[in-house]
């Protein structure tokens, strides 16, 4: 334990590793244009690691992540965590299973988001991958992707993922419109796997519209 | 021969090696989105080398690369096979020259298959890359590949494999609607030369579709 | 200070490898193709490091950087300067804070210029990404890319350019009909900011108008 | 001179290595699929070196490029020379200044053959990188690719490319319907920027068509 800070810099020297890792990835797939994107890792029942913001996520290092407690506030350090810092940490206190939160920015992210924005939710039937998501062992089943309004206000946008929680629907992931997707899982490599079995979902999706219309 | 499991471990090296540089290379092109898609080798005519269910296959080592018999049944180990072996072990057993089976789930094979599972079955014709196929040595040919209903009962698979197997039709790969392609060939290299290729026949049937509507 | 040439060849060296790394990484975007697109910094008030014409982007070495007056006049070489020189120099005199220019020719610029050609300009609005160009706050916004008519006569693109300079609308980049992308930044850094959301940008429309036709 | 048979071994090298270097680069790029492509270059007045029939075009080495003459005979080896050797030869009879030919498979260009194939040509017009071709000043001209007819039969298809020569229409590269593209150079370098050229020139008037139906 980091006396001072409240947390074990082991533990978040290997979060930061393993999320600067995941982002190389992501970014090379072009996940994370333009600075855009942010990731992080539960260190303990108080404390996240996260990217600090505005960072070339295909570069990141350990002193690109930084640690926040569960209000959102940098702890021991003078950095800014991201603007979204508010969505992560609200799925750590919402979710308590959850170990890593994932967020990209993808094309196909950003443009499902804004076709599909006035549905306010994807929905996800008959794929094979459904079954890529914790809790789902077929494809014959329903994975509803919900699309939140934008703002600039991360309250708001707070207000909006509680309003889903609290309805009671199952919750793995979700859209901001014409912004990217927020995904997570209780290891960073469940995560990772839920990432890309949206990922991959979303773009199927498009690509169907595209042939069938 | 390894006395007490009845195949040679060497053989087996030399498979996993083979299938874990593949797997290596269609992970790169993103045809095994979280952690889909399985491979596998024949060691001899009675063991098959396959991977090891869920594992990222874009890392593969030989610990994630296990033998089971011909009737799905893991041979001197504790894991657990992918929950497809009995769709490889049947391509084994119908198709005796068949060295090795690869299946994977890129995104064309996945729309291509939602696109067409009302036909039944993707036509291919008037494609040079055609001649990719063992026996195919001209574009003026045609070439079928079925598209079977999803299920999550492998036996109804098998079933709907041996049924056009029973018919006489030419099988060179088949998709699964909602899912992904398995395709084979006497080596890994001429399994690998299928797979390339029918990737991209698809992915030219589904461009011309958008492009003829 | 090179007492002959007038400016700093340090100053230069550093240029050089920067515009041949951020070039290297387009190239392998396929943003480059056959030996198109040119990359340009400031060095000081009166000279700019600018791409040799005609080179593979992807390779770039020192040899393949020269130096140019604000009048687009070599400096000190022999090497014949980028036929599209004058395009940078005029985004050095006319935004003074500006310390590179890129410009890129990617599939998705070339087609937009062409779509958007009779608009004379593309409209970004809604996009959360906007905010990756300095200047824009939110996602609630409007960003226009004006596209000007397509030339091999320098002088009337360098007027076209100066018209919606002097109309005072904001300009962050530009396209060319048929051809690619004009963008900047006060540092390199910002000019691949804006590079990456653009051409991002320009993607999400293409995809929204197919998807929405 | 190889005394024995008639060509500059240390020359034959070079072009190996060449062609493998640029075969690479093409399989990256995914135009080289399941072993299909040829690549050649010219060694002197009566000599040609070209890949051998059928190996993986991203991992070739120098014993996969062999030497023909000019009416497609092997020449000290025993080795097959591609099926479209004749294709090649014609194109270093026929135009005499040309030191490489680059035949690739591309998924646009498989798809551009055939969604044109009943114009019999695709007609580039308005494109900046139509300068990328030699002789092109200006994107303010026509270039037209050819689009023969396919067949197993060789003699076909060359007469169909000495039609259009003897035609006296300028010719840059033609495409062969449900197959792939041919175009060449002085050197291997010029052969590649054509090929760059026409690819990405295809690929943005497939884009339009989609987008503009």
């Amino acid at each position: 334990m980091n006396a001072s800070a409240g947390y074990d810099p082991e533990r978040l020297a290997i979060c930061a590793d393993a999320i600067a890792g995941a982002a190389r990835n992501f970014a090379a797939l072009g996940w994370t244009p333009a600075t855009s994107s942010n990731f992080s890792m539960r260190l303990d029942s108080g404390h996240v690691a996260i990217t600090v913001s505005g960072r070339d996520k295909g570069q990141l290092g350990r002193e690109d992540i930084m640690v926040v407690d569960m209000h959102d506030q940098p702890v021991g350090e003078h950095k800014r965590p991201s603007a979204e810092t508010a969505l992560h940490t609200q799925v750590y206190r919402r979710l308590p299973e959850t170990g890593a939160v994932l967020h990209t920015h993808s094309r196909t992210q950003s443009v499902a988001s804004r076709l599909f924005a006035s549905d306010k939710r994807v929905r996800l039937q008959g794929w094979e991958l459904q079954k890529a998501v914790s809790g789902y062992a077929t494809h014959d089943s329903t994975l509803d992707i919900p699309v939140f309004a934008n703002t600039q206000h991360m309250p708001e946008l707070v207000d909006q993922v509680d309003a889903w929680l609290d309805s009671g629907q199952p919750l793995h992931g979700y859209l901001i419109d014409g912004h990217g997707l927020y995904t997570w899982g209780r290891s960073i490599d469940e995560a990772r796997r839920h990432l890309e079995a949206l990922e991959f979902l979303l773009g199927c999706e498009l690509d169907l519209r595209r042939l069938r219309s």
